[in-house]
């Protein structure tokens, strides 16, 4: 009955699938900002105003950390789509299953940013993390086995790198409840590792 | 005095009227996220950080909802204009329609996550969504008996499921009266109908 | 000193420009309805909810306004950016000032939702509608006069139209400390009056 | 260890990153009106709403502020694409930084509005701007050392432009806690002496 060919009619062109993906990676990229907000400062002389500033820098942390995460799914994204040779409803689904978990970043991102300290909050934003990273590695295997030229070189480091990715979020967790600054630390290392492109040896 | 061959001269271009469009759906699709706020927790520890987020749950369900079914009204509408040879008045202002209604979603989205058990809740949304889904229905026929090319194949199953939406969407509104789950279910079955192409047997 | 020669330096390609306006034009079409927010429903029975909807109707109403109106920008601007042959920085500041202009359209839109029968909330939203038409027609003439072909054909008509657009606002000044109604009939006739092509007779 | 050469490997197409550019532009742009909302007046009678419009002109200050600044940051942002010839990973994470900072204006937008007068306001925001102008003048050079094509002439004036620029926000610094007034006269001259394109003499 479910038969998983019926997915493979031809969908929406890959153009406006990028056209779309770009489109709400930018928003979600801005709206971070929309979060980091100076609370009323009843007495607005430059001593408050500088204690004011300073107590967002939890906040300022969490939208980097968002920042960083997010560009770097964002080149995954272009990488992964720039494989498919062609487009289907399953391509156009697990792209939406990516933009979902995307568009949902800024949520944990507010939520860590006003408990910086709580192991809940932690966990909540490496869960979705490790969430968006696995829909990014679903939406790369299923263009590398049905939408890629049977021919194009299989670069396995980067599957490894999807792979890796959703695994060290969830490391993040644990480290948590044990040491906040560790799961920060975490949270930091792994867009940074991604950032230098890897290289075959 | 009013002539409706008035519409038919050509208009913007259909390249910056799908630029348009898709701005305007990968705006709405992440915009729906930041309606999901968590209230200020006193007493923020991780017992109480999890109750809250846990009363979050209806919220993300109704925002699971509509991106649900923003995304299928957004490969919708890529098809209807895909079938569009030409450009017109008609079109453009067929589509404004069309997009008026898809912006208008995030208002019943958040007041349907404010208020997950009120009938008349369900009911606006109910109500917003069949809207949303007869301007898709009418601009699908408009370029169909415009601006398509007389040679091309009518998907006939594919206008059922236009007149079909609308419909489906209405039912949801006794359904609110009587049993609210119903109602929730019946506002997931009809993205998840459409997610899968139906196909010609 | 000041030279307007200068101006007429090649600028950013005419493509990014429309890329960057279209962006614009989504996100503030998309941002109007954030405005419309439910106020808290102390008890939110059907009866009440029905209520503190039907209070939403003036907000709902300036909000179609402004919907309207913004199409028939973004229509206006798609006109004048097709008649461009080349790009100079005067296109280019006189572009940014006409997306300042309809950048700044929700505030008077959430102003006039929120006093809709005061007229000073009508007679600022006037304004800035007619300064938004007259930054259009600024840029039009701009085109018409550096930009376009010489062989181009001049449809006065489409001038009249952005010379007339300011003046009809305008006119919604004085209605708005005689009798509300008539200037909302004002601000409602404008958009619909240019939905429709003109006619050369 | 760490290899500069690592960076040069071909990245993400130069289309994407100005697709991506551009809607965080856009959206950043238009996200800044956002900030200006009418505090609610009890006595809404014409008189009180003209007064608390009024009191609104910082807020509508530091939003013109931030639009024209961001305009110029726009053009020489398509200035310096256009000069790269190829897309490696050091251009996408130049890149990536320069949106970081263009996607944090409306922070210290909202806090100069609030705060018109404090020199710690004003210093935040001209150190934001100065770094922004930073990212920007460090993606230039590097374009124009690793992309560009060695054939292009070498735009010296451009270069000093943006050299210049993070300077000239830097002296707002010292004028914030001299004279206010002089703040503002510097954060609204550097815009405008961009406005005019430089003439070679």
């Amino acid at each position: 009955m479910f038969n998983l060919k019926a997915f493979q009619k031809p969908a929406v062109s890959n153009n406006r699938l990028e056209a779309l993906s770009d489109g709400v990676f930018a928003i979600v990229l801005t709206l971070l900002i929309l979060e980091i907000r100076l609370p009323h400062v009843a007495n607005p002389n430059s001593a408050n105003l500088w204690r004011a500033l300073a107590a967002l820098s939890p906040k300022i942390l969490s939208w980097l950390i968002s920042f960083l995460v997010l560009t770097v799914f964002w080149v995954n994204h272009h990488h992964i789509l720039c494989r498919a040779r062609k487009s289907d409803y399953g391509l156009l689904w697990l792209n939406a299953l990516a933009l979902m978990a995307v568009s949902f970043i800024p949520f944990p991102t507010a939520l860590l940013g006003e408990y910086p300290n709580s192991p809940v909050a932690l966990s909540f934003f490496a869960v979705v993390m490790a969430f968006a990273g696995f829909t990014m590695s679903l939406l790369y295997q299923y263009v590398l086995h049905f939408l890629a030229e049977p021919s194009a070189e299989r670069e396995f480091s980067f599957l490894k790198i999807l792979i890796f990715g959703p695994g060290l979020y969830l490391l993040a967790i644990p480290a948590a409840w044990i040491f906040a600054p560790l799961a920060y630390a975490i949270l930091i290392f792994i867009p940074c590792y991604f950032l230098l492109p890897k290289q075959r040896s």
